[in-house]
């Protein structure tokens, strides 16, 4: 077994669902060298996700960002985290509901998702910022 | 540490929440030759996804159903996807919630699951079609 | 690499989030003898969960169980699982929307949160009582 460890920066993002899956690819040309592991990928913030969905299609990141701008409402009413703006606690519970890290099987040195899915960045503040993201690589 | 890596084919579910507990293990007998370790189980696809919940009571299977398709409707309006029918954004965006993968605790030979709990395969698409699953199984 | 796994048990919180990051590392001492892995942590229960969100300030963890009533509500009327109680079946809801396990990576003989970051013990019954968490530690 081997493990690769790297922690990597992703430039500034608008608010909203974004396919970042050949930036993390192409951070780690370890993964050519995995002929079966796994790939964790962790982001280190409370106010941004990740998430695997369809990388074809853009109106389905749109769809995503207006569906979950519905279900957590920055007009609810019902936050007392208030402080920093209408977009700071719906972005805590938006990044606790989709998730701050993934687990995808590398097989014959990729990445082994579906054809259809991509590794998305869900930027939920505003103005986010640079994000960090850990990269752990295990495998054969 | 060992890793062994295999894909499966699940075959189709009609919409809702599934119990696939047995099939998983049943297609993985390398488990029994792991004392301590980790199970990644991975969807590749952006419709259906995982979870883990409770293996007793049908009608928590139903109550999920039923609670995701109010919390996501297909009515919602608000939706620009739609091309492939109504039942597809949503199906998207449930995938999201619910994530497509999962990672279990693997202790003397057995997925070391609560007394409660069960490994869903959440369908939701009307019609899905088979699933393809990738296991990863790693420990000592 | 090295594997470590063991069970350990979280005594009874009040229904709610709350931080359990000390509590975790605490019981784990050979994560110092770690400069690159992943600590796989799983609860083995459906009606309490897991997540990673803001450290700092509690009013983050209030609005956490508040913005949960209102999208898992008690009284939606639709839920056909009800023999235990109104906090049953949308405890079970909140764990698959939540998730019950959280991989981070772990580095220089530390878990590499980010600076915010925090774990969380959800918990969605009004009385949980213990709950049960497997430890998954591997690296080099």
């Amino acid at each position: 077994m081997k493990i690769y460890q790297k922690e990597i920066e992703i430039t500034q993002r608008k608010r909203g669902f974004h396919i970042i899956t050949n930036e993390i690819s192409g951070s780690l040309p370890e993964l050519r060298s995995i002929k079966a592991g796994i790939l964790n990928i962790f982001i280190k913030h409370t106010s941004a996700s990740l998430s695997i969905n369809e990388n074809a299609d853009p109106s389905v990141r749109d769809d995503l960002e207006s569906h979950f701008n519905i279900m957590v409402p920055e007009d609810g009413g019902h936050y007392l985290h208030t402080a920093e703006g209408p977009d700071d606690m719906t972005s805590h519970i938006k990044s606790s509901i989709l998730g701050c890290s993934l687990n995808i099987p590398v097989s014959d040195g990729k990445l082994n998702l579906g054809i259809w899915q991509g590794i998305y960045l869900c930027e939920h503040r505003n103005y986010g910022g640079q994000r960090n993201i850990v990269l752990t690589l295990s495998g054969i």
